[in-house]
């Protein structure tokens, strides 16, 4: 195996991102050199960030070039390494980008993954980077406190199902958002939620209105849309608002009709003292070492969730992005792209 | 003198409120009862949050009623007292409405003035509550760090003065905005202000992106409408937005025309981990024997200045009101209502 196979951004989405923006192509794998490790990929996770990072403009970090690899996290095993801290067949969580084999820098790699502990997979998803999502911004900016209402949307996905369960264990009253009866089933049925809703219904604000009773106090925000327009004017005094995401409008290639409604949003953040806060998991890294040891126990226990949503072949993932950003994964979707050695 | 002057809220304003909104009357002066102080109001406050009190809707408290005494804070001067902290001649910050006479509850008197301390008139602006939300605004929410940019609206106010003269000590880098030259030129000359823009100017918002030249990084929001849309797009990362008011709002009756820039603002909000936060100064009450020891210091050694802007007669209220909402005050407004005994 010399070849290394990857799929790089052909050209910019201007909406809906299209198959022909992504292109299938074979290059030479790469020598390692001093410090570096070269590893074989073997899942892909596929996230809605991607989909910003295909736009030209500046998000949190620079956009992929045209012709670039695309970015993404990896389960990846060591082939060779000239960095002390890895061996060739090592475990490792890695940024491999959408291709079977990546160079990388032995000083980036993350951590070590041990199947004993938990699924490979998961270090993807709940025990990943979603679920650190989660997980930090519930502690720093969502705290939501024993009795109190949080609503969380996208609530069958990765970042979802971890925030209402990790709110659930804290004590909180939890109502979960998610499109389609299968989804709203296993959140109530599986997760133990209290109530799940399904966004698509005619009667969506209704429904959410009789589900928090006394008000909602912490939205934990990653969709925005018309969702968000059904939870604001349910908060409560002193509601949080994490803000890791607004899937709804990252296809969106003009703003929506008017009236501007952005003074109403100011009138009420001032009236009920709400606050609305933007954040990523990297910004929180202080608590990933606490956060691997929580959720470990909590994943062992059997007391945090999940699903998975496999599609399988590296050259399945850009309809597998494509398909996820319109919300068409149930649980943490993830390209199989090969299997360890 | 047996007559209570009083001025209620005779109507519900639509937009601008019009001095037919207001009826002057005559009322017999009440009697105290067990535990409650009879006032003789001096000075009365006019702030902006005034404007939201007339609205049926409740805001921060229940509406002030059709035919009820207009609310507003006061320095009064105790005639007659039967609680045992309170004595005739005492001055006192009161919460004694749009009269001539008030009859609180001795428990509910905010505190004991001194006129050695600081002028009387000081217990209604900067060393009142405008001082303590720019105090606790800045404390627990902007948080400015030396070196950093903070913008303040309204600065000329006794809100925006103060915001901006405690991050100046704090070693902030200060933009202060204002309507009008004379405003202007007093933030940058006499409050030594980093630089001072006039919102007015046609080219705003370019002055703005020039006086700002590395970012914000704290917008002390207590206006809302234009002047926050011309900061928003110069947000750093990690930027505080600390929301007291929304003044630009208050009148209106419709929302601005389309498009819906919501979406917008989250984006923003999520790219550069903004924290937007709406708060009303009895929010942070733990702080304020803190601010009257600090404000009570910078006063007396004169590193802190405010500007006071006097309305004569209690009969002029209304007029002073409604000017105050379309910016023509120039510093904190206060009616004179009577001399202290």
């Amino acid at each position: 195996m010399t070849t290394n196979t990857r799929i790089v951004l052909a050209s910019r989405p201007t909406g809906e991102p299209q198959p022909a923006n992504f292109r299938l192509e074979q290059a030479t794998i790469p020598v390692t050199g001093p410090g570096q490790v070269l590893l074989r990929n073997l899942y892909l996770s596929l996230d809605p960030y991607m989909r910003g990072r295909m736009n030209a403009g500046r998000s949190y970090v620079p956009p992929i070039a045209i012709d670039g690899v695309m970015d993404g996290g990896t389960v990846s095993q060591v082939v060779e390494s000239q960095h002390p801290d890895w061996h060739a067949g090592d475990l490792v969580l890695a940024h491999g980008g959408w291709q079977t084999h990546a160079l990388v820098e032995g000083s980036q790699l993350r951590r070590r993954l041990d199947p004993a502990t938990a699924p490979l997979t998961t270090a993807l998803g709940v025990y990943g980077m979603p679920g650190f999502t989660a997980y930090a911004g519930l502690r720093e900016i969502g705290k939501p406190q024993p009795g109190e209402t949080v609503v969380v949307a996208a609530a069958a996905g990765p970042v979802g199902a971890t925030v209402g369960q990790i709110a659930r264990l804290q004590g909180a009253r939890v109502v979960g958002i998610a499109g389609g009866p299968d989804k709203v089933a296993w959140l109530r049925d599986e997760l133990g939620f209290d109530a799940a809703i399904d966004h698509r219904a005619p009667d969506f604000a209704e429904q959410l209105r009789a589900a928090a009773p006394g008000g909602i106090d912490v939205y934990f925000e990653n969709v925005g849309g018309k969702v968000f327009d059904a939870v604001l004017p349910l908060l409560n005094d002193f509601a949080r608002v994490p803000v890791c995401g607004v899937v709804a409008h990252y296809n969106a290639t003009a703003l929506p009709e008017g009236p501007d409604r952005v003074p109403w949003l100011l009138t009420l953040v001032l009236q009920r003292r709400i606050t609305l806060r933007g954040f990523i998991q990297s910004d929180f890294m202080h608590l990933y070492p606490e956060f691997v040891r929580e959720m470990g126990a909590w994943l062992r226990d059997g007391r945090m969730r999940y699903r998975e949503d496999f599609v399988d072949g590296l050259e399945n993932a850009p309809q597998g992005l494509i398909g996820m950003l319109r919300g068409d994964n149930f649980g943490k979707r993830i390209v199989r792209i090969a299997a360890p050695a």
